[in-house]
């Protein structure tokens, strides 16, 4: 089994979504010192790879402990929207050919080159649309992942997108990088950390073939 | 496919291994001010359940970004080493029936009942006792798991448990909840985070039959 690292490395003072907490990562204890190398870390809960919950922008909806395991590991289409400028919309979702019945996809868009290298935070990167999110829901999708920070176009107003699909029940699976992955079906695992009534978690994303 | 989740929730103030960084969480955007819930975690690298890297302990190892991920993920076998008080030794482990050629093998012991419910750290936990570190190497197992916050016992000069694993390169997984398991064969996912150089990383921890 070859597994492929689709996360984003983490890291001291890596880029963030605008806005959120910065990283930091400092040594707690040492080896020299202390005879043990021991980490502090102070991050947001949007960092890097992570899951977004309910809860994120749904008041009362369930935190990321209590989304079902099952949406985060297991076949999983990876959609070549590479042409796609802007906001990826219910046509071009049509004619990405994902076969019916795909439970979770991952949205593989030019957005991977941002970490290649890694650079500063942009606000110019590929979403996906409000009716690319009602695509999501209609089709009956457990999880849908991006390889940018937010599954949302930047200064949208309003949230649609993380409404539609949070408050279908939908978690959102952001910061992959899904450069040079070859298009098609896949095996997932992206389970977020056990946050309690978090609003999202941090995850160590991974695909494999079987 | 049904998940058990054997990871330990992540809190505000949860308890830590003594002399580790307090876990603090706090909203840092609200849905009542800000319109969507952002958080700020600060905690150290070995809250909750979390893996070790070999350079949590050995100078030069490498850290947790660098660990083949293929030790995360596959079969796993639980141990039943319930009886045992005080260190695993090797005899110990030659009477829990582990089939030779296991090579993920997670340590079900009386200290799943700390987690039930979750209390302060104790100092009085069962553990792995160097034999039974040396076992593990022989026996070219992958991955080491157990259901407390250290592997090691605590006040142990020198960490030989630790060094023993880690200078062979085998990853440790630590605070598990096995409360209630059935002893055997399971897969297991337990994918760090992917900390660059980082000593270790935290994880969602998840067993499955196939």
């Amino acid at each position: 089994m070859k597994l492929v690292d689709i996360s984003i490395p983490i890291r001291d003072a890596m880029a963030v979504y605008r806005g959120n907490p910065p990283v930091r990562l400092r040594p707690f204890k040492t080896l020299r010192k202390d005879g043990v190398d021991v980490s502090e870390l102070c991050l947001g809960s949007h960092t890097g790879t992570h899951v977004d919950a309910p809860n994120h922008f749904i008041k009362g909806a369930i935190g990321i402990d209590r989304v079902d395991l099952a949406r985060f590991i297991g076949p999983a289409w990876v959609a070549d929207l590479r042409r796609v400028r802007g906001g990826i919309g219910a046509a071009d979702l049509d004619r990405a050919r994902i076969p019916r019945g795909t439970r979770r996809i991952l949205l593989r868009t030019s957005n991977s080159r941002l970490w290649h290298p890694a650079r500063a935070f942009t606000t110019d990167f590929v979403y996906l649309a409000t009716d690319g999110a009602d695509w999501m829901v209609d089709r009956g999708v457990q999880l849908v992942g991006i390889d940018y920070l937010s599954i949302e176009g930047f200064g949208v107003e309003g949230a649609p997108t993380h409404h539609r699909l949070l408050g279908s029940g939908i978690p959102i699976l952001e910061g992959l990088d899904l450069f040079n992955l070859r298009a098609g079906r896949w095996q997932l695992a992206a389970l977020p950390l056990r946050i309690t009534d978090g609003d999202a978690g941090l995850t160590r994303a991974v695909l494999w073939t079987s």
